[in-house]
């Protein structure tokens, strides 16, 4: 696992995972190799104002836990995943996409909603790479507009500073209600500071944390229930 | 960090690193490589009936963190440092005590009080790890008896399958009042299952946790406000 981004959505990915995992005593959990590193340069400013490339830094991390015995790689951060193919380039074993799992569980959690509402950074909503993979699911994206996208982006870093209070938890979901009020049929929630504040229980519609999809991937994965992906087929 | 000795327990301490450090973002914070194994056999089953000896696991664990650039070791596990002698052959990074740290954290915490309740399971007191470190402290040790012993490690088994509800405190507390009870004037909670259920404020007494002690000396240590141990002068 590549870590740290931020730390509390990290420590609740793994929350969720052992939560997930069917388990009588600790030897029936899953064993997890974690470089928890929240001082991978910052995945925005890389993005949107040209600051350090993290590629290399992620890319370091996964070498690194693929010679320490990892099978497959997960990243409890939606923007990191733009820096994928630093990391492809570095490795040889799967990286198992937090994008993928949330676009696929969104298929199935809301089969018929044919546009779908993103919250995500201002770095991993430039970068498209979730409005690639739902057009490539057929689906629509729905997106904040500048204005929603600040207050987003202020929310999130307030949210990674410590504040999960009622008042975070209503400012988010207004801002899911405006995607839906535009024509979103389910939420992604595609930052994983989101589910942090954000329970689906908050939404009439079907909210999809990407937290919570990628957790249930990975425990899938490690207990053999889901056939690992071949890196090369 | 030797972790997943429990799950919930490594998730907890990480959780507490992180809230001890002062950070304004993802950047300030502390860097941890975590080995969550919770496969590492059985600590209680090795030290009271024969079984499989965790030592050379834990010092496998150790070595390849400490190869990963790791600057110090932490195990959020009380009892897996009965096994600390087999880590501290295998690596040459300091390997920071969470019983010396707890030990350290009474004596601050409850600087007259003579008599220390412990709980811990039967493999840790067994062992006497916790009650050498007391004597070495001018402490007494007053211990659960067979029966309270028993029902201690039955309520440890429960939290680590995930009860931490109002009746698991209920029962952890009543274990503490007891010790108090009999003459213990504050309690160790050396155990890192025993914080997911039992708060200080449970009780009219000072409660040390160990998993407090050690996030807190933790965060000391990476931040260099506390110097660290040389393992070799």
């Amino acid at each position: 696992m590549l870590g740290g981004m931020g730390p509390d959505a990290t420590v609740d990915f793994m929350a969720k995972v052992i939560a997930l995992t069917p388990a009588a005593g600790d030897q029936d959990h899953i064993r997890m190799l974690v470089d928890h590193n929240p001082r991978v340069p910052d995945r925005q400013a890389a993005i949107l104002a040209g600051g350090e490339n993290p590629g290399p830094v992620l890319a370091a991390m996964a070498a690194r836990l693929e010679a320490s015995g990892a099978d497959f790689l997960v990243i409890p951060c939606n923007t990191a995943h733009v820096f994928q193919d630093d990391i492809l380039a570095a490795t040889r074993i799967p990286l198992v996409s937090i994008i993928d799992a949330s676009v696929e569980a969104a298929e199935t959690e809301a089969p018929d909603a044919s546009a779908i509402g993103l919250l995500a950074t201002s770095g991993c909503l430039q970068a498209g790479i979730y409005q690639q993979a739902l057009e490539a699911a057929g689906r629509t994206s729905i997106l904040p507009t500048a204005g929603e996208l600040d207050d987003l982006m202020a929310l999130i870093k307030s949210i990674k500073a410590g504040r999960t209070d009622a008042r975070a938890a209503t400012a988010m979901g207004g801002l899911a209600k405006a995607l839906v009020a535009r024509g979103a049929q389910a939420i992604i929630a595609g930052c994983t500071e989101i589910p942090l504040v954000l329970a689906g229980a908050a939404l009439d519609m079907p909210l999809i944390s990407s937290t919570d999809a990628l957790a249930a991937r990975t425990v899938g994965l490690a207990l053999g229930e889901i056939p690992l992906p071949n890196r090369q087929p």
